[in-house]
């Protein structure tokens, strides 16, 4: 069996993601390994620093949710038509999430970018592939973006 | 081409390098890749903390050079011997070394360590990994040691 048979691909759809999506792909075809592309969408209480109205989370992370898993579907058929593929949508905080779906699904590598989306999203949460690299039990592969 | 021709190895020589060099070497079948070995030995500014006789820093350096070198063969030879695989031993700062190296040697992707050696050498000069992950325009597999 080959040694890395199942990739998980962490994307935000930023511009990165594109190239991280490339990587994976070259990666699955040469091991015969299946991806799984997966986006996190952040959770309610990330938000709660905006000081939103209580009432308004649950809808705001379910439309993020829903839109995702749309996104999700158009990056999946562009990127990885010629692999075995699946998209996912989970929530919660980026790194743990990670982490622990790679565990969860058994994936052999996580490749994934070293920056994320630029802006707020970035300064608040700060680098998820740091910590993914510092907490993950199976090979991370980052790749900064050009 | 392929996507990956060029592996830059670190290793430390302690027990997680062999994993390492494991899966460097499967890499390498999978994408006919070469693959760079390489060991950074601290550079004398290392071991200044130490105060010892400043005439003897050179000599020590050269000493811990040379005996890594007659390792790093030994390495080459035992993890490598079925793929095209070089030794290679500088010194300096092991991140900047790594990440200067791979864009001397136009590594594609570097595969090393989460840990180095215990002790007092992790906790004098830090995560090189993280470092590494930080600054290199080259993908970088870290692996945790088991």
């Amino acid at each position: 069996m080959s040694m890395f048979s199942k990739i998980l691909c962490p994307v935000d759809f930023s511009e990165s993601s594109a190239a991280i999506a490339k990587t994976a792909r070259e990666f699955a075809l040469k091991f015969d390994a299946d991806v799984l592309v997966v986006y996190v969408a952040p959770s309610m209480i990330q938000y709660e620093i905006f000081d939103l109205p209580a009432a308004s989370l649950p809808q705001l992370v379910g439309d993020i949710v829903t839109g995702a898993e749309k996104t999700m579907t158009e990056f999946v058929d562009k990127h990885f038509s010629d692999v075995r593929a699946t998209g996912k949508v989970v929530s919660g905080d980026a790194a743990e999430a990670i982490v622990n779906l790679a565990q969860a699904e058994k994936a052999d590598i996580i490749i994934m970018s070293t920056h994320g989306r630029q802006g707020l999203n970035r300064l608040l949460f700060g680098s998820v592939a740091e910590k993914v690299v510092k907490t993950s039990a199976v090979p991370v592969m980052t790749i900064r973006p050009q």
